[in-house]
């Protein structure tokens, strides 16, 4: 009777980019992309030059590319620099069902093994597929109880990671049960972080990814990790969680595949803001309207994005991120609602202000008995023409059943990465990415110093 | 209100060489010897040579050295690889009331971080202190139930290592309550390796060595962490216990210090064979006492030592570690039990053997009651030549009821590192530890390569 992490592994050193059909690898490519966008929108941010700091002061050997940089350095701390990265400007994707960001934790770590392995891009995108498929399915066994106390990303990213490393690795499944067995025991993250807007939420990803490609690297020694970590009487679900299902890790194994059903974060602000913007975009075309020719804008919504948004205001870049009338506002005037939307100078401008005044929200039950199937908008805008615009979201734009284009996917990373990469080299990386699976070499990426 | 751990830091920041008795001094000079004598020990075995692999494929800034082959790397890179060596032939330290093992989790981080700021010797001290004194309290307020799941050597040895490397990094205590934070958030290790004999138990003091100096050096960068990471809502303790005490991390802090009630492990086998052996030394005053002088020997030990160890065969070294017949013929044969006496050579002995099939082992309910205060053994041997010899010990040798001499720690040290360093290096080191308060900078430890 094989344990689920052999039954795991079995799968992960199995899955090859032959098993891939042509959608899955249309949407991995789209999901590094999305990382990468992010990786390189975090690279000033605070949190993430004091993790570089650190990891320049270490060293390492040239293995792998630290993204806020363009250095290199052991794969290692590649995989810490890049998860803190990749997750600060909260922009990377979600794994809805599992309350997981799976990019954040799991790419860095295969990332970093490819680099260092000098693995063709065909394996890269099969180990991607690995790594989120086994990161996802454990979180979603680890139940609701284990986000209680467990910020997901970190504890069941750090396996997600471990089997995506362990792939480019080319782990064999014994040793690929040892290494999700060497995962599980150094899995952490706690929320304790949030309440003091400490800075774990960054560490967190980065310690994912970074414990994720360790356990792999002492597996391929002949380091052994208990190939039971995840249902044995002293393991991982039973010490982090009162409501796991551990058939959930392996139902459908093979099959059926969870990655498929990600959400990519189209606009740059709170998830529960985005059916509210769609709907006006889809009122307005996109076109700007400002406040000279708004009267006033209804909008409707579930309860709970009202329970959790209402009170908020927009005292800084970001809490306006969590501002429904500042999102909306910003939306009507801009057609976009981008990291660009939050600056003190955005903050400041009088359009966007006369426009909030005309907003009016209300919580609708009809919309709210759909919540959490569908995260639902409904937008009516009085025009001082007259006319009345009217535009409707069941879905936030990202979500699986509303999937962003491939140009849109573009066109976020063109504006996540705008301020660091020069446009042609953001132009070339771009190429690189959608043209993966023919790289012999993923050093051959042009990741960009700056 | 200060939280538990701003508690904990400023008692961490503010203790120094000049706040330790001399009694402590020469404490924890021991403790460093002992650790020390374990990190080389273990340097050959099988799971550090697997760490020490990917440490040495990982490379590095050569800040710190890696015991296993003298060779220098980054200070995080050789507190994962210290850790690892130190706790493998089972011979480091212990707190008996917390179930920590200190010295594995908390020295590799002090001495890496120390080696890199090359802090003089009375810091270094200082630091170790400071390290073990929060790591206990912690892993006391964690409570047993913490236990059930949770490697405590792993998890609250984090917090140690974030303490006594912190104090090395002369982190401010607003700094210190940052690094603890991040140091209970990255706290882990789970005992479902055990039934399986998987290597996590290497690997958990080198992760918490490695993790609580990595929140050490963030947060000198001014990385945030939740400072009531311990108390929180959604923190350390309510996460991985249930009869968790708070108030121990504080009680008398700074006043009792709990690093001086530390157990140096003097017998290379399980701890409950330990008060059996010493009596069996007691009676012969350490002299041989072979098959052909030993007509009977009657054990009395306390009843848990007999759950735990009565069906223990001695197939392998390892087992014979935990089989009071062969221990105590050992001690009859040789007297003394120190790595050297766990060979396969040693478990085909025919004098042994003669032994083993003379000692009588029996729980007394008088000694059972004295448990687990006192870890109790009486032994009687009749002499061939017609003379009856006792022994008893409550205390094994090595706890701090019963502590070995400096005598004795260094006979330890020498045996430990007999076969990995030549004699007179030996000797040079040992002499460095005892003067090690003299040194300016512990980079100037002679570490030896081999």
């Amino acid at each position: 009777m094989k344990s689920i992490s052999q039954k795991l592994a079995d799968f992960s050193c199995g899955f090859s980019y032959q098993s891939l059909t042509q959608d899955q690898i249309a949407k991995l490519k789209l999901y590094f992309l999305d990382w990468l966008g992010s990786a390189y929108a975090g690279a000033s941010q605070k949190p993430v030059q004091m993790v570089l700091s650190v990891a320049k002061s270490q060293g390492g050997n040239p293995q792998a590319t630290l993204i806020p940089d363009g250095s290199k350095s052991s794969a290692l701390m590649a995989a810490l620099v890049n998860g803190a990265s990749s997750h600060v400007v909260e922009m990377d994707d979600l794994h809805r069902e599992s309350i997981l960001h799976p990019a954040a934790a799991i790419i860095p770590a295969v990332l970093a093994a490819a680099e260092a392995e000098h693995a063709p891009g065909k394996d890269f995108l099969a180990a991607l597929a690995v790594g989120y498929e086994v990161g996802i399915r454990v979180a979603l066994a680890a139940g609701t109880s284990h986000y209680n106390f467990w910020h997901t990303t970190g504890t069941c990213g750090t396996f997600g990671a471990a089997a995506g490393a362990g792939r480019i690795l080319k782990l064999s499944p014994e040793q690929m049960a040892w290494a999700l067995g060497s995962a599980g025991t150094q899995a952490a993250g706690l929320w304790a972080f949030l309440v003091e807007n400490a800075m774990s939420k960054q560490l967190h990803p980065g310690k994912a990814a970074m414990n994720g490609l360790l356990a792999a690297l002492l597996a391929r020694e002949g380091f052994t990790g208990a190939v039971s970590i995840l249902e044995s009487e002293k393991g991982f679900f039973r010490a982090t969680s009162q409501d796991f299902d551990e058939k959930r890790c392996v139902h459908g194994l093979g099959k059926e595949f969870w990655f498929e059903r990600n959400s990519l974060k189209y606009h740059a602000s709170c998830g529960h803001t985005h059916s509210a913007i769609d709907a006006v975009l889809e009122a307005t075309r996109g076109k700007s309207m400002g406040p000279q020719e708004v009267s006033s804008v209804k909008v409707r919504l579930y309860q709970a994005a009202l329970d959790l948004l209402g009170e908020v205001q927009p005292k800084s870049p970001y809490l306006a991120k969590f501002c429904l009338p500042f999102c909306i506002a910003t939306a009507l005037l801009y057609g976009r609602v981008g990291l660009e939307a939050f600056s003190e100078e955005r903050l400041g401008e009088q359009k966007l202000r006369l426009l909030m005044d005309k907003i009016q929200i209300q919580p609708d039950p009809a919309l709210s008995s759909l919540f959490p199937r569908m995260w639902p908008a409904r937008v009516e805008i009085l025009g001082t023409d007259g006319n009345i615009r009217s535009g409707a979201c069941d879905y936030p734009k990202g979500d699986p059943e509303n999937p962003i284009s491939q140009d849109e996917a573009w066109e976020k990373f063109r504006w996540m990465t705008r301020e660091i990469l020069p446009m042609d080299r953001g132009s070339e990386l771009l190429e690189q990415v959608m043209g993966i699976d023919e790289m012999d070499d993923v050093c051959g990426f042009m990741f960009v110093p700056h």
